[in-house]
């Protein structure tokens, strides 16, 4: 057996863009969702490196070889008046699974929320994946069971968005 | 029959808390939540009217009277390497509820999200409430079905931190 490369876990910066975007694509491919992905180097450093960060990305590193990012921002809690963050991905490439490496990804940012006065961290997770289910439950995560997230995009929201300019008849 | 008074929607400032606070404990109270709700007139001030807003807030008037309030934040889609926007909370107090204003507040922060250039609106509806989810397929919103919301948060976080710093056994 040969040694295994050390793994780190790093902020993604402005010049990791590339890297960022071939995990991106990674994960959506995983995800089947390639049609989805419509992100490009250009938005991915003016979105998360620019002047307003729209969130944080960590990238896990073998030696040379980039083999996760972990992606998240703040949210809110209005009954806590409390900060949260939000994971919105989490992804290892499928040669480097098993050895720990998503949970030392979720680890970093748990200890970003800590150290930040967080009140919590969530993410969503996809009913069927019982692995992760299992291991979210195994770290002591809950289910908000009995909520389902709504989505308006596009014509709907720009139709929503018209309406309240238009005559009011509340 | 009176004359109904004018409901106006404008943010909300620092001067509002106490006014927020009330309406976020109604909020509480109508979902059966009030033990979980510790927020504070201290602790919204400093978390939505601070140096760094974590959140933003509009207030619902009749008159001089609040009736009601949308708390949202930005998110972010990595697939489209673009802001969105996430509401919290939607709320009008009961007695005001059938003229419309959950629309209003609702076409308000798509308003906001749409002159953001945001590529979306989300929010999270509870199953059992056939009303809200009927109006919400009414406005073409995509219920995002087979995913569950996970949270970590108190010992079980502060434990997950924890093992970044330990010993690794990857």
């Amino acid at each position: 057996m040969g040694v295994e490369p050390e793994v780190r876990i790093a902020p993604a910066t402005a010049a990791d863009a590339p890297v960022l975007l071939a995990l991106i694509r990674g994960l959506a491919e995983y995800e089947q969702m390639t049609t989805d992905c419509v992100a490009t180097e250009t938005a991915l450093r003016e979105s998360l490196f620019g002047a307003r960060p729209a969130a944080e990305a960590v990238l896990a590193w073998a030696g040379p070889e980039p083999v996760g990012f972990a992606l998240y921002f703040e949210n809110y809690s209005t009954f806590l008046a409390r900060r949260g963050l939000y994971l919105e991905d989490l992804f290892v490439r499928p040669e480097w699974r098993g050895r720990g490496l998503g949970k030392r990804l979720l680890a970093h940012v748990a200890r970003v929320a800590v150290d930040r006065g967080c009140a919590r961290l969530e993410w969503s997770v996809l009913d069927w994946n019982e692995p992760a289910l299992r291991f979210y439950r195994a770290l002591g995560a809950e289910a908000l069971d009995g909520w389902t997230v709504h989505r308006l995009t596009g014509e709907a929201l720009a139709r929503l968005a018209a309406a309240e300019a238009g005559p009011s008849r509340d």
